[in-house]
């Protein structure tokens, strides 16, 4: 048994979400079916760094799972990409030691979201950028959207279907851009942790202080209130990307282990 | 009745191709199923500049159509989308003479073909790009691509299914870049008018050429080869886009207008 870790992109257009789902088809089964045709029908789990919605996009997923036998990462990639569907790409293959976790060693996350301010939309990106097609001030958002950087509870930009009672996350950077090369807006974020919903619960409010339908210093407020029913709606899934999923390195990851090992045996002789 | 230019973009993945046929959905017939609705049950018939094969896209097909009332441009744009499929868009309408015709006043058209070379293709690229995983010489291949430039007999790289006679058309532009901004290769052709399937058979004898299947100098062969047979594959038809037609300005329509009738009328009187 080897512990590997995988990063994966994918559209996620045909899918009901990252995770299995008995609504439908999800990147998770699909990967998983691959590694079951691989090893000659064993079921083997593939374990994410967390769920990303119906719709939504990445291209930085990170997974890991146990392979049965030690097969060189070259040929796991290549015969993985091949038995898995054409909207999820393997991008690499890496051996990990056995207590690498993809959602617990998960420190860090990057997040981007794609908008179309043109008055009539491409056709070739429907289920890729949101279409807004208002006058949308982007100096005005990415002013607005300094007052969200730092530790901040952010139980205001959390569907209220979540399982969490801690909504306090760290966000390093929040800005939105206008890409010169395609003419869209695109908003990054990147933080240690995001709640249900969070980025897209961001982005809508983002939206509705650049159309000018709430002030500049909103975030302030809506980050005291702790209230989901005081920020904007929920963004669209099919805008947004998992870029990034950022890990501490082994010897980072190793230290970690062995803290906590020796918490453990104190735990067990006291 | 007034006669309008359109500017179209689309998606041409759920499409037969731009033309009407029986055996699925057009470009065309979407676009008139449109201009049906806004004029409440007129047929309109819709002109393209040319035809595109099934799975070819466009973001500057030209057409035109006389529509019943004068309308004005921007309402006639918005509604026109309105009504539209999402894998369709038209891009700009401007009102011409009632003698311009899309097809017969284009003096040339510019395409381009994408093409990914990497080992494992993009899942968001499936119907847009073509996957050709090869060490490609894409230098050797705009090297061999020069001798396609300027005026040239080019059955060789034409359809055996054509109902064209003449086989002599003029390339100003035939290039292959590596695109910075997508690491991809893309192809540029531009010239006063392209037989049926030529880009893609330019196309599929490049590529051979850049894998080193074929010398360097192959292209002079084939133009005097004359012969279907000897040149490459006909590369896939969803890695090809109609970027843009040209045409004379208005001022050089109306003289070339001018002289057709001042030939008419002396034709008559002979």
């Amino acid at each position: 048994m080897t512990r590997y870790k995988a990063v994966i992109e994918y559209d996620g257009t045909p899918y009901v979400g990252f995770q299995v789902q008995k609504n439908g088809p999800s990147v998770q089964e699909s990967l998983q079916h691959g590694l079951y045709k691989m090893s000659k029908g064993q079921k083997i789990n593939v374990h994410g760094s967390g769920r990303t919605d119906s719709g939504v996009h990445a291209h930085g997923q990170v997974v890991h799972f146990d392979y049965p036998v030690a097969m060189k990462t070259d040929n796991l990639l290549r015969a993985w990409n091949a038995v898995t569907a054409d909207s999820i790409r393997i991008r690499s293959v890496s051996e990990v030691e056995e207590t690498f976790h993809a959602r617990y060693h998960a420190q860090g996350k990057h997040y981007r979201y794609w908008v179309d301010l043109a008055k009539f939309p491409s056709p070739f990106q429907t289920n890729y950028v949101l279409h807004h097609p208002y006058p949308c001030d982007y100096e005005r958002m990415n002013q607005a959207l300094q007052a969200v950087v730092g530790e901040h509870n952010f139980k205001s930009f959390c569907s209220t279907k979540t399982d969490k009672t801690n909504f306090v996350r760290r966000i390093d950077k929040a800005q939105v851009t206008l890409d010169e090369h395609t003419g869209l807006l695109v908003f990054d974020f990147i933080g240690n942790g995001f709640l249900y919903n969070m980025v897209r619960i961001l982005v809508g409010t983002s939206l509705q202080i650049g159309d000018g339908l709430r002030p500049t210093d909103e975030m302030i407020r809506l980050i005291a209130a702790q209230d989901r029913n005081e920020a904007g709606p929920t963004a669209p899934g099919h805008g947004l990307y998992l870029e990034e999923v950022y890990y501490p390195n082994r010897k980072t990851r190793d230290k970690q282990y062995a803290q906590w090992l020796a918490y453990r045996q104190q735990q067990e002789k006291s």
